[in-house]
């Protein structure tokens, strides 16, 4: 079967390479599983902001940002627990693609280079989670689907936004943007080199 | 100087100890140290918190109620920040009292024991949290700390009811009290046997 999936008008230029017609027509196949594990996405992104916030307590202006991130995802969380519901299902453990272990290895260890990496890899799997809603929003067939994907993708975006400035703020602009290029390309072959599975980031 | 504290009519029923006026005098002579301090442990609760959802993710109704308590900690902990930057501080990293690594030691790690202690003594340390923001509120010097204080100690008292609940909801009554009764003791021990700083928990 030959399917035009529909793709946003804008790319997302961070991102190294563009979602496969694969991941989609296995996202598609896929609903519920993909939703419960966007749900554990929301909370694993949570707890990044909050572990960030462990990390750096006396970081200036840095938990002020990295609070309301998190109780922006934990929000989201909730909302993804209570469609699940009406939909009778619930959350349970997934096993999680290899990604976010993946990319954590590429988090240098001596500082302020974990920071850096830290910020840019938190923005890039924000970033990709945002293609990723966009183009749920856009081939879902249940229009509850894509009403909830297009509640959340936004935010995505918006996170990316701010880790991206975060970054900036402590770091120049050509360190930052050459270390995201090179973290933007490992992004890229970590998803090529997955085996695919219905998750988010697969 | 003999001072006569303030104190609430009504005690915790679940502390074996009330807090020594000591505590509050150490506390009112230190109000910043105090906020800053209280800025980490609103943190630490929403990180309590995460971490349980992270645990147990798939146990039934648990992150629907776990998640909001979260994000309740993580407004509170940004309302210290903003007020804090009125009085021109800032967040800066405290060294932390004993308390709350010695109540973890306390934790069995064989399950379900592992979670029953995990809800008790995180409502242990919100009913501690309670009783003393209630000392501040009576007693700070400062109308606006004490505005602060009792706009956030109503939450710890109802974070206590509902880490309460969940351990009701999964164990018996009787297995229930007789541990919360067990760690109760052990949470006052701790308290009475750590050196006094300035701190929530100390």
């Amino acid at each position: 079967m030959l399917v035009d999936f529909k793709r946003p008008s804008s790319h997302i230029k961070y991102l190294s390479s563009l979602t496969s017609d694969e991941w989609i027509k296995l996202a598609l196949s896929n609903p519920i599983e993909i939703l419960i594990d966007h749900a554990h996405c929301e909370r694993k992104a949570a707890g990044v902001a909050v572990q960030l916030m462990f990390r750096y307590p006396s970081e200036p202006n840095l938990s002020e940002v990295l609070s309301p991130i998190a109780r922006e995802e934990l929000e989201h969380f909730e909302k993804i627990l209570y469609f699940l519901k009406e939909l009778g299902h619930s959350l349970k453990a997934l096993k999680p693609p290899p990604y976010g272990a993946e990319l954590a290895k590429n988090i240098r260890k001596d500082e302020p280079n974990r920071m850096l990496d830290s910020f840019l890899i938190a923005g890039l799997i924000e970033a990709r989670s945002h293609e990723r809603l966009a183009l749920l929003t856009l081939n879902s067939e249940k229009e509850s689907f894509k009403v909830l994907y297009e509640s959340l993708l936004e935010s995505e975006a918006r996170h990316f936004g701010i880790y991206w400035k975060l970054a900036q703020n402590k770091f120049s602009k050509n360190q930052t943007f050459k270390r995201l290029e090179e973290l933007s390309k490992i992004e890229s072959e970590i998803l090529a080199e997955t085996y695919m599975m219905p998750r988010v980031h697969s």
